[in-house]
């Protein structure tokens, strides 16, 4: 039996490698179009920034490891150009000879992976602009800065790959500016999530102009650039950087008539297997199915990718391994804070058309009088039974522990009512007797039982202020933090003694810093029979996302 | 409705705060006999070694806040010392005057917690000898150090508590000697995991005195004593915190006839009502369902405690809140390293008649190529049927998360095949494509599906050397952190060169530092015929725990 495996990073070496432990006798053909393979596509931005400070440790497993350790048959700077499907052969040409040759295969594996996008638009040629995929890439932008020292730097899209490459540049001194279509960076979380993101790089002097888009890129004098804008602003910069986003390798596929399905990726079976069962698809170029929705999407990670390969090899060797989907976990660094998310956001359940509620907490990493405990922001989104559609957290420490919980909890189908009873590791230094994920779910449970009622901060520019009251429970000395207009305020403290100052024949909007101890005083004034809703995340996220 | 609650930290406030919030008209009065309510227990240690510089933040929640927040009646000082059923009222001593006086109750709760066990053993009363429950101990503790500046102390007990006291005994500049009578500290995690605590704590300058015991304590000069030892060793030091364990406090319930369980805990149902249904028990003093065994135990850690008493809370209120059960989730700090388990250790399950497999594995806590990488290893234990019944990790980051995230797999169900299918976050500074988990998984599906067969560490010794091969297949500059008595030497880049070497009518024993290389010689062997084991957790598994 001969696999050929086209390309050979994430997916296509996790296949080799699974393939040669489950079949010692397999023969493996491993083409990979680029000098290297298995390199660490994940750390690059951060060779860039010089905190990876050796190159060599990106390049996890060398063409000679994996012939030594796995009898791969491993061959770089081989691009295949055709699958001739009838004949179940493909066709190479050896990049450093320019020369052709065909290849048979019993099974063929596509893990060609994801381009990035670049736009048709002026000066995207120019020199000093950039990508961001490979080994190549990479040393094309750091070679730059190092020859260049370059003052200022664009970086184009809010992405995680943009967000690091921001980060990386600065470290080397660079002045970043941040160039978004959207009106948020990191498109996984929600608005109000996002601000705090905001405010974390305006703090560290990222420039954001976020709302705007390339037009064009100009040559200017000096090694200089003029990049204009779509708001008619322009920026002068010395490098920029594309990170819009990246786009299926299907080249290969379509040309060879696999069937292709979202955004031009390939559609596989849960063995992984196209539309020809003889060839497989993994990784960055193919289709998976969304386990939230049930629809079709597609995910561009490490972990699937890797996982894919593993499915693939062992379906390949007569095992009956599964890829069951995704639910879309990720995580970044973005300076010195975490931000993590998993299954669906407001945006996407609102386009889906699927009802969500939501709550928004705030909450100490570990417990707040052990040193070093920080804020971390945590939203959940879940359906009126309680199943857990998505959640998002942003914060200093302990961000990737809640969501990876979370992801763990949705992909064995619970519900908020379980997230209040997970019993999670507790000490000072780790954790709060009652985790933020407990907490998050007592406060999806509360809802959804009908003990309290969120009012979310988008929906306060609407209320009728005239018939609303809005009722600030803080302590005196956090109203200099700011106030909602037209809010009154009572201490919680003061709220029993002070009920007959608060009208009764009108809702009441309750809120304080960061949601819970206006829930608590919702809970007074919703028993004593006021029409009471607690604003959502508190003043912490309504002073973040209005402004 | 009144509710009377017997204890005014972890369960008693948590009950006394939900009750609170779900009826505002309650009639709440909250009985405490020392001096504070809610403070933090488990932060005790760190003020000690001065961790926790300022002693204020421990009390997280003063009695004027209670009754300002939530209208709660608090009467610290206050000690109930019988509980009348038939008149449904209580006699408390206010322990300031001495008098005493009679409370009535519509519903009683009891969260008294547990007291430390202290040995009837000739000099436990001394001067210098301590016990750490809660502020008063802990005072007494720290005036001692900051009076006497003692140069030695011992701990009695390598238990949680017991290691976090020796740490902060070190923090403050003294030499600990810890004495334990198991061969081994952390009962909840396995000898060879323990071993990894043990290299720890000596690197650390803490003397262990394992499978030892306190056998007296004897005054002797200068404010010195002799601590002799069940071993006939004996030990001088300036003083001695024992920290053997916790009884629960059931002598009201005792008293008053209610139904005791494990331990002499107070039994309850899954709303937390004794066998009196107007009286509910909570926290250290309850008996509780073990979730994976169905059998019935008693876990004294401040999560359940604070969960119980929103569930009683919620059922004197006429809710259907249910507590259902523990499955022993725990992290410790031991200076650098982090130790968490959850679930049954093999100890236990041993004991329990339950068959069940196991797999070690040491990873990085995040991708090695990104600066800050660190071991960690994580030890799984399952049925055949894949169903996951504990797991134990040691590390120096990240083994939290590991930890709350198989947590929350055994409490919804999950077997091991799905921790291969678990989509964790990753970015490198945070994981790995394949997390941990993932890894962990993998190998015990592998396990479960026959593609390896495992073989532990405390098999070894048995084996017949002249009928085993023992194969070491690290590379040779390996081979200076030790091998196995009697094994050979074929790296893995060498087996399918040199398989002619390995005799093929003999079992083999295949070993590299950490079980993954040697797995993969396994599968090589495996497929060309040979009767091969894979060392469970490596040589570093093996060395650690040998010794
Ligand atoms: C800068 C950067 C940072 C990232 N950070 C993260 C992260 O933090 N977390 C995360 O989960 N994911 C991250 N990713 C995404 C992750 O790297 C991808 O999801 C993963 O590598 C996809 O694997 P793949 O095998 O599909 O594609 P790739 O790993 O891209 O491999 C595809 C290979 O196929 C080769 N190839 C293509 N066509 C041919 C052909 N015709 N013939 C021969 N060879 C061919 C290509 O040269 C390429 O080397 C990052 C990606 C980048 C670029
Ligand atoms: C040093 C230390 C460190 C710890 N570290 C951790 C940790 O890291 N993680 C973790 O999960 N758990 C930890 N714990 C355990 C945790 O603190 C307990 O599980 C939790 O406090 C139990 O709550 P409880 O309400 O049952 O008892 P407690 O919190 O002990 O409260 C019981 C209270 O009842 C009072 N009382 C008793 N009898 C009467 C009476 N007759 N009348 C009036 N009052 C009475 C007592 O004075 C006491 O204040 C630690 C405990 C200690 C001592
Ligand atoms: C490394 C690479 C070649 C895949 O090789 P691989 O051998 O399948 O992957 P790993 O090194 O993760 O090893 C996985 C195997 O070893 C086992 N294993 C891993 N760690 C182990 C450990 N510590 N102990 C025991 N076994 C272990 C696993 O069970 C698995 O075997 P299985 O699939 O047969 O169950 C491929 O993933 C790659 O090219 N990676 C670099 C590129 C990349 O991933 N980019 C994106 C992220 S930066
Ligand atoms: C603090 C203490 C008095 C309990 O009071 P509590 O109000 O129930 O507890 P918390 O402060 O955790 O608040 C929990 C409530 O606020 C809500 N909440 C907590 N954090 C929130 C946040 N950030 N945003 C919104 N709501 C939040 C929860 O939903 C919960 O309300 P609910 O039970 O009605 O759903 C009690 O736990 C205690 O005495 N603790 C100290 C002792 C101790 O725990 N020792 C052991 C560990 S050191």
């Amino acid at each position: 039996m001969k696999t050929v495996i086209i390309g050979g990073v994430a997916g296509g070496a996790s296949t080799a490698a699974r393939l040669r432990r489950m079949d010692e006798h397999a023969e493996i053909l491993l083409l990979e179009r680029g000098p290297y393979v298995s390199f660490a596509n994940c750390g690059l931005p951060y060779h860039i920034g010089e905190v990876i400070h050796d190159r060599e440790k990106l390049l996890v497993v060398t063409p000679q490891d994996l012939k030594d350790l796995l009898n791969i048959d491993v061959r770089v700077n081989n691009e295949v150009i055709r699958i001739n499907r009838a004949q179940k052969t493909i066709t190479v040409r050896n990049i450093e000879t320019g020369s052709t040759y065909e290849e048979s295969y019993d099974k063929l594996v596509l893990s060609p992976g994801a381009a990035p996008i670049i736009p048709s638009l002026p000066g995207v040629s120019l020199p000093g602009v950039f990508t961001l995929r490979n080994m190549q890439d990479m040393d094309a932008i750091k070679d730059y800065i190092d020859q260049e020292k370059p003052p200022r730097a664009v970086v184009v899209g809010g992405g995680f790959i943009g967000l690091e490459i921001a980060e990386n540049l600065h470290h080397r001194g660079i002045e970043v500016t941040l160039i978004e279509l959207l009106n948020q960076v990191l498109a996984p979380i929600d608005y109000e999530m996002a601000a705090l993101v905001h405010q974390h790089l305006t703090f560290k002097r990222i420039r954001l102009a976020l709302g705007d888009g390339l037009k064009a890129i100009h040559q200017a004098e000096n090694g200089w650039m003029k990049v204009e804008l779509t708001s008619g602003r322009s920026v002068d910069t010395h490098m920029l950087i594309l990170s819009i986003g990246v786009r299926p390798e299907n080249q290969l596929a379509a040309d060879a008539g696999l069937e292709l399905g979202v955004r031009g990726t390939v559609v596989t079976n849960q063995h992984m297997q196209t539309s020809d069962p003889d060839i497989y698809a993994v990784g960055d170029v193919t289709e998976v199915t969304a386990r939230i929705t049930g629809g079709r999407t597609n995910l561009a990670l490490a972990g699937p990718a890797s996982r894919q390969g593993r499915v693939a090899a062992d379906h390949i060797c007569g095992r009956q391994s599964s890829f069951n989907g995704v639910i879309g976990t990720s995580v970044v660094k973005v300076f010195d804070l975490t931000v993590a998310s998993v299954g669906l956001n407001a945006k996407a359940l609102e386009s889906a058309g699927i009802p969500y509620l939501n709550n928004i907490i705030h909450v100490s990493n570990h417990a707040g009088y052990y040193p070093g405990a920080s804020p971390m922001s945590l939203k959940l989104l879940f359906k009126e039974d309680g199943h857990i559609l998505g959640a998002q957290a942003v914060g200093l420490e302990g961000v990737d522990k809640r969501i990876d919980v979370i992801a763990t909890a949705i992909q064995a189908g619970l519900t908020v009512y379980d997230l209040e009873e997970l019993e999670l590791a507790y000490a000072p230094p780790f954790g709060s007797a009652r985790d933020a994920v407990n907490i998050a779910g007592f406060g999806a449970g509360n809802a959804l039982r009908g003990d309290v009622k969120l009012m979310n901060w988008d929906q306060v520019a609407s209320l009728d202020r005239g018939k609303t009251t809005i009722l600030d429970v803080r302590l005196p000395e956090e109203l200099a933090l700011g106030m909602i207009d037209g809010g009154v305020h009572i201490p919680l403290q003061q709220v029993r003694s002070k009920i007959n100052e608060i009208p009764k024949d009108r809702p009441v909007l309750v809120y304080c810093q960061t949601g819970q101890r206006s829930y608590f005083a919702s809970r007074i004034l919703s028993q004593l029979g006021f029409d009471v809703y607690n604003l959502n995340g508190g003043y912490k996220t309504y002073s973040h996302a209005v402004g």
